[in-house]
């Protein structure tokens, strides 16, 4: 019985130590980071100025809205392509739900995502240049995830920079 | 014949002078003035912040975006009712249609109308504190129009200070 103890404890050990280590991996200074890209959610992302909304059918049923840093916003302002280094657009996500105050609006509900593309040409050269991160509360999303953003981006709309999201006039 | 050519230039003359007036009207050094409010397009308003987006079903089919300046953000995000004199809100409307490189998502059609509030106690007193303009390609909308904005706003969300659109978390 002592034995099983000791190793159900050491068990134990071993899972809170690779907990943490993991748990440091996802985090530097700036807060925490994605797995793959190592992306962050810029600083102050909430005040950039508007690209485009964009709605969401089911199974999402979202509303969202991209936003880019002022890099992002003179590219597509200037129609550069591809964007440059350092330019960083964030999609912002919500649940839509009718507008209680005006039956044919639908509005922002629970906040869901948050998704960055960070255009770096030679850390993510093997990306098209840009790195990708998606969150939720502030934590990113598990690395599986991750993997399927650049495909997606790949197939869909390499012809634009791998950018979906068009500027809205 | 003669007389007739010169009533007919008359009435045109008079038509021309009428037009201008109308225009004069409509504008000021600062560009083209809503009717009843006076309220204009502020300037750079495509760089403010996100308040939130909207969807409008049928018959509008719009993709919507409210956008503050720093006195409506500071005032949303301090959760500060009435918002105070200098509150800028401005929404911006397309179409939607189907986005063509992703099926379940609507993205921006055509620019339909800018909407603009401008809270100013003293100056619309008598509509809550609040002017209201209506534009279409950078051009106010008729006066009929512009009597509809306060009513609407007046008879559904008088409670939050008039507005709709909540900050979107």
């Amino acid at each position: 019985m002592k034995a099983v103890h000791i190793i159900g404890l050491l068990a134990a050990a071993a899972g809170t130590v690779l907990g943490l280590v993991g748990a440091v991996q996802a985090f530097d200074n700036r807060g925490p980071v994605a797995p793959i890209y190592g992306v962050r959610l810029p600083e102050g992302y909430r005040d950039w100025p508007l690209v485009a909304p964009a709605q969401e059918a089911a199974p999402l049923d979202e509303l969202r809205v991209v936003v880019g840093n002022p890099k992002a916003m003179r590219a597509y302002r200037g129609k550069v392509q591809p964007f440059p280094d350092g330019t960083v657009l964030v999609k912002l996500a919500w649940k839509h739900e009718p507008s209680p105050d005006f039956a044919p609006a639908s509005v922002p509900g629970a906040a869901t995502t948050v998704q960055v593309m960070v255009k770096d040409f030679r850390r993510y050269a093997a990306t098209g240049g840009w790195g990708y991160g998606r969150f939720i509360d502030g934590r990113p999303v598990d690395e599986a995830q991750h993997r399927t953003c650049h495909a997606c981006h790949a197939s869909r709309v390499k012809q634009r920079d791998y950018v979906f999201t068009r500027y809205a006039p």
